[in-house]
């Protein structure tokens, strides 16, 4: 061996330094603090280039090659860097993020300790109608005269589990067994560390439109709060190559390249070979992924044939 | 290559299947189900002979084989074997469940479809007394006078909940948000796969006696209904080696040594020196390690040499 | 509970079992055998569904659903399925195959048994050109005079390897000490488990063209002998949404619309900003980035505005 | 939420701090450099004590709480701690190292780079004899004559490898295909991280006694030099409760009660009925499992029945 080695500093981020430890308020009484850390932008560069060995060094920019491993998913070198969250989130919305399975996890134990007490209320201006289009969301609000009857009733609620759950402590009911009927709005605290590939992922799934209001405040709040400033050029390379990006499938790249050689016939007619479009003569209905290709050819600048006039 | 391969015939557990899909009854209304498994005893002997390579093979019976993996933590043929429940449990026993990492999961979605109407209720004779001496478990049952009127207030709790909750619903209020303020106790459904390793790891944890009851009373379901007549030899194994073994820390070996040479004074000084009991002459007080060491020698039959009379 | 359940039948998939057990050939001396599986298609569905609840179903199609999640990386219903295979592989690809972490693996153990006598070898015409493009591929062929040479001194290698092993073993060293000079040709062979999600993500880096030759073809034979069987639904939606998909960044998508809008100044301008391009002026470098995107555009059918004449 | 938080000071281990990224040597040529660390005992502390809430803190003394934890396999906490560590190990050695899937990895690519020109060689002194008693191990050494051979032949193996390897890269062979003969002796070099959980059970593993010397050495030189600075609390709870531990099947505990009550003969009927003894009067032939029972009645001061006069 002919290499040499210096004793190093640990890698530090003054950024982020700043606002450990500092609560990030999210809803009602939640939060997200920053406990600690591991890595930095220069720890994923110093893990990518142990792959390449010596002699390959400043080939590339730091920032190339972050953006190199982000738009090619080698996220390998991601893993090295770890983040380690204190954060405050009602059962309702904990019960989304705990899916996320590779994370290191203490959950205050309301089996040890008295559940916390507070809960998620809901302001009259804030209650979220079904949506119409998707099962699963919401869209628009109700209005205040509504609200305000929505909210009351949610008040009276959460006084009476919180009134029952007293009475059984006072009464010298086991806590494991006192907390049953708990609402789902009553808050957990719990120390959550995980990698920063395996935040990103968590982020692009919870950031994105269709995640829940709730848990994608959290989401919205660690990136653009915490994760902005500890690795600044995998944030800006995430936004730009996942959470930005598009996929097309092979379906779609095919209608495109039909629509740009000018072939709307050709392009229509896939689309009804795929299944997107009923046979020409029939009544068009709705249809998910042709709905879906619409709205990436909307952004794409381009006009599906079949909407013209 | 000189190995000819013949064609398999896939690995059945005829007793497995009598009762696939039949579900066993957990609680006033949940349930455990198996819905489909992957490999028997017999796999995880073949597994394990890979590693052995050819002409190893039958130098073992196949129980000799698995008995010795289970006693030495050799558990990678063990997740060669892979099974899937439905179960149905409440939330709150489902929070415990969820924070076993490493397994395949599908929930029930209350924010695509309406809620399960079913609340785990307790009965009178079930309400349970916080333990004393252990903070987080319970002992013995309250009076029946006094479990009534528990039993009457946490109806009250679950019908206001549910009236609650059926009233957002037809106000159209988004399914996603009309969840928030279920108590706990609303039953979820999942489909739960995991590995013989894994689930054995689960098993032991959960059919402790310092589990909750509830999610005792699955695992033991699970344990004993299912997993005893999927891999028999592994369970055997299972509860000889691993749910029913002790540990030893080197204290309390060097501590049993002592004694087993007739040196009753050298272990109580190596007591005092570990810290288990006072220094000579003072007052002996609760300690948490050395009662877990008296009961460790009661099972072997050992008198602790500082309760000698 | 209201819900009955039925006794149910094991899923089983009749294509799949007929090449239970058969080896399909790899490489000289390689192959992939499938041992066992858990699920299948509909299993997926089932999966899915359970979120979906009851009143839901057959709401749509099962290949609808099915591309439904594949298209939106609703992946966890695909880890549902489970396979195993038996697997003999060269050591060096060995060493790529491992990486991915998610498998339950029994190898055959050189430690416990001798070490397989069979090794990768190189016929004259298959030694690769290193590629001149890219640091970590090969292209195309050596002339076959040098394949010869080539191969005659891999021979030499191989069969001195082999002798001093042998000499080893015969002397009665330690098999765990005898195989530490084993060139990385040798085949290994091993079990390896892993879920139908985790397999689509092997798949599509290994059989990816940017996948070293040798592991590529054990991902091809399993892609398409056993995939293809075993779940032809999910193969399918694989082929169109994830190994036959493309990926546009928010960058690029901006570049497309305005080349669509007709502003191809606009898009060079662009370009230039992103730093795929110089500014205007300056002689046109290699840009890795740009390169890609110009891949992207020509299957799209879209001429980059920096080529025009 | 009446909680104030107060802005925090990072983690850091003073003693680590000294040694970060100086290299620990292991083997002729290999090495340990630890380049980054997340927490310490207080990180684990405080994670544990989440779970335990307000209102209970300081009612236990730190190192009395982590040794409780150490000691009941109360995991969670500890993986709030997290190293990195930069190693230069054998492939052969490696190939055992990346069986421990909870880590995060980046290795020195051969696909991309030169192999490293370094094999792990071994002295005449140093050459290991088959064991016999156990299949995967190696007891004593060689006499030196014979070892002078072994070392000899095992240059001149190590000598042509390298010769090859190099007579391919320079006709231009690609460095994926080049790298296929290399020997398992050849050292490669990764960045390998993990958390203090998984690192403990790696650690219990391959500094066991049975572990092979290679990989030991390594584990060793991680858990004295480096675990023992950074976690000293915590090392000793390894080294008492896991490490150095001892467990006791059902089986063993019932024969070590009749034993201690003065039955010998019924310890010994028992250890008939459990198939560790042949029935009286047969001649009594090695068993693996009564072995073990007696090596840990040795330690434990206790004499077999069986064994007397």
């Amino acid at each position: 061996m002919e290499q040499t080695f210096e004793k190093l500093d640990r890698t530090s981020v003054p950024e982020l330094d700043k606002i450990l430890g500092v609560p990030f308020n999210v809803l009602n009484d939640g939060f997200v603090r920053i406990i600690d850390y591991m890595g930095s932008d220069s720890s994923i560069v110093q893990a990518a280039r142990v792959s390449y060995g010596k002699g390959t060094k400043k080939l590339r920019e730091d920032e190339g090659l972050i953006r190199y491993l982000v738009r090619h998913h080698h996220t390998s070198p991601l893993e090295m860097c770890e983040i380690k969250l204190h954060v405050r989130v009602p059962m309702d919305c904990w019960r989304q993020w705990i899916r996320h399975r590779t994370a290191s996890i203490n959950e205050y134990s309301t089996r040890y300790s008295l559940a916390i007490d507070a809960a998620q209320d809901t302001k009259p201006d804030a209650w979220r109608l079904q949506a119409k289009s998707n099962r699963q969301g919401s869209e628009g609000f109700f209005e205040l005269d509504k609200g305000k009857i929505l909210s009351a009733r949610e008040h009276e609620l959460q006084e009476l589990a919180r009134t029952i759950y007293n009475e059984r402590i006072e009464a010298g009911l086991a806590r494991e067994q006192a907390r049953k009927d708990l609402p789902l709005s009553t808050y957990t605290e719990a120390y959550w560390k995980t990698n920063l590939h395996n935040l990103l992922h968590f982020l692009a799934l919870r950031m994105d439109k269709h995640a829940q209001l709730e848990i994608r405040t959290y989401a919205t709040t660690i990136g653009s709060e915490i994760v902005s400033k500890w690795c600044p050029m995998v944030w800006e390379a995430f936004k730009d190559y996942q959470f930005g990006a598009m996929e097309l499938s092979k379906q779609e790249i095919e209608i495109i390249a039909l629509l740009q050689a000018g072939d709307a016939n050709g392009a229509r007619a896939l689309a009804v070979k795929f299944g997107f479009l009923p046979p020409d003569g029939e009544k068009i209905k709705f249809n998910l992924e042709r709905s879906e290709i619409e709205q990436k050819l909307v952004l794409l600048g381009i006009r599906p044939p079949w909407l013209e006039s």
